[in-house]
């Protein structure tokens, strides 16, 4: 059976002041009626119900988890202790989804991407479910079909045409432009998406045989699971798996040995980085701007304003701006200076102004 | 006796979204712990106590005068149904003042200016007091020292000295800024910062000989005055007034009879006219802002931020900006553009966002 498998472990602050510390851009509704981990849960409906929901999170957003998901079985949101990276974390869920269904097959997406249409999206897991069938030995990722030479995402290279897919040929880690453009004109290019299928024991094996130490330490977990010591058990146990990525840990390894295909998507994604990224995902109004919520803008353009409770946020002569207004921060910013947002954000620790993070 | 009369009948948007229209700016604390109001009636104490306090203001302005001043007698809070500028509005007082003290000498101040310190108001308010004992037929006004040669202010050109202060010349209505200049190289300019003072019954024979209409019309009223009937004698004769400003209707004709002194003030006077004027009133932090309440600017300068209620407001790369949080509207703009303020105040009205203004 097809089960899904959330990865929720995101604690940025480039939504800052709409993302806090205890409630990271997973559980913002930043475009669509959802939060993205919402839509990352119900996109797949009815393919895959509830109850072959995971999700994998840290302890701090257990609490908003549970409330933004009340469908999805308590016991099948794993609370991290710590962040260990993706690999301890895929392999923490397949562990656990074994103990349901030793059949299963692993859908795991970030928590944290906008992706439309929702019938697309399936239409492309079924396909990669039906290379599974096929070849249940491999990985599956999912590729975006670039739309512009970004420098910011990791890409997959395609190789030869296979079953259903493409075999991957290599990974590339973030290409600055000019490579990146080259890349396009190949056509051979994807993104990176991080959105995965496997067989869940078949996880394991390669985990087993890249990175022993998380294997060594799942193993030890195991007889705790749906027992009351299983979150102890975890504490003990998690921290002290190495800190690595799926990519890293698997996927490398395993393309270079030809076990890894790549389905092309045939859906519009959008990894939502930054107050930058919205205009783009949420279309603009007629003078340039992207609202939301009772805004004047009176020469004012480009620029990104939010607004929440029925506040009024009133610009004058704004360009390229993000003003976000909520209950207790507002901010005033350029709004593609990610770098000064994060200073922003330290800046507030520093001053004592924790609250607000 | 010295009565204070304290004009309250603005209703500028110029502090937009701190003023509203029924909290004008004589109702905030621009500056100091007290509103602009407050400041007017306790500056004079313990010179002219609350008992000797008058406040006339607009109607819908009635309930925050005297949540305001509870300590003014609510008979002493005059309420103009409809705005006839200046001249109607001191006759009203001097009717009102002189039922209850037929020798009363009128100190009449604007509601809405900023004056430090109180004891050099209250200084040049007894020379002004003690040259009316002399000349108990003269008009005597507060001139403010200029310090730049603006082209917002009125200015009063000086005569000959008189005993204790000079007698008017002439009025000069805003001067561009080259004329301002030639008037502050003479030394022989103040700015009218419409700070007066007379004998109330002198007050209305002035206003007799030059405009006689607002006289006849008070003495209409003068039957219903502390009746039940008062307010509806109002509501029928003030509107019939002529709107006026005291300037043109009694210091201009009284100037050129040589009826009209200033005395240069002691004091530090700002009519904290915009956003703008902040930062000379306040001072400025370490990089230049001007802030109240939590901030934090990041590479921000020359701006003016102010926020309540522990809200917080964070800017970016601002320069020369105001950021006004308020409960239930924040304002972005330039800080030195009252025009454009002024456009978004209509805007919002135009948009049905009047529950805002």
């Amino acid at each position: 059976m097809l089960h899904l498998v959330i990865m929720a472990g995101g604690s940025g602050t480039r939504f800052w002041p709409e993302s806090r510390r205890a409630r990271p851009k997973q559980f913002l509704t930043l475009a669509g009626d959802e939060s993205l981990i919402q839509q990352a849960a119900h996109r797949v409906h009815p393919l895959i119900p509830a109850e072959r929901t995971w999700v994998v999170t840290g302890a701090l957003h257990a609490a908003e988890t549970r409330l933004q998901l009340p469908e999805v079985p308590a016991a099948q949101v794993l609370l991290e202790p710590c962040a260990r990276n993706t690999a301890p974390c895929l392999g923490l869920a397949a562990l656990a989804v074994l103990q349901h269904d030793s059949e299963a097959t692993l859908l795991v997406t970030p928590a944290d991407h906008l992706i439309r249409p929702a019938e697309a999206f399936r239409k492309t897991v079924l396909e990669g479910a039906a290379m599974l069938d096929h070849q249940p030995k491999s990985s599956v990722l999912i590729g975006i079909t670039p739309t512009y030479p970004a420098e910011g995402y990791g890409y997959i290279e395609r190789g030869d045409t296979s079953d259903g897919g493409f075999q991957v040929a290599r990974f590339r880690e973030k290409p600055n432009r000019e490579t990146a453009a080259g890349f396009l004109q190949t056509g051979r290019f994807y993104w990176n998406s991080g959105i995965f299928l496997w067989k869940a024991a078949r996880l394991l094996e390669l985990l087993s045989e890249h990175q022993p130490a998380i294997v060594q330490g799942l193993e030890r977990l195991r007889p705790a699971w749906g027992t009351p010591g299983w979150q102890s058990a975890l504490a003990e146990e998690f921290p002290r798996m190495p800190s690595i990525s799926i990519d890293y840990a698997v996927l490398e390894p395993a393309a270079s040995q030809g076990g890894v295909f790549v389905i092309p998507s045939s859906f519009e994604w959008d990894d939502v980085g930054s107050w930058q990224s919205l205009p783009a995902v949420l279309g603009k109004d007629a003078v340039g701007n992207t609202t939301t919520g009772p805004t004047c803008a009176l020469d004012s353009t480009g620029c990104v304003i939010r607004t929440t409770g029925g506040h009024l946020v009133a610009t004058i002569g704004l360009r390229d701006c993000v003003v976000v207004h909520t209950p207790d921060a507002t901010l005033v910013a350029p709004r593609d200076d990610e770098k000064a947002l994060r200073q922003l954000v330290a800046l507030l620790d520093e001053r004592g102004l924790s609250q607000y993070l």
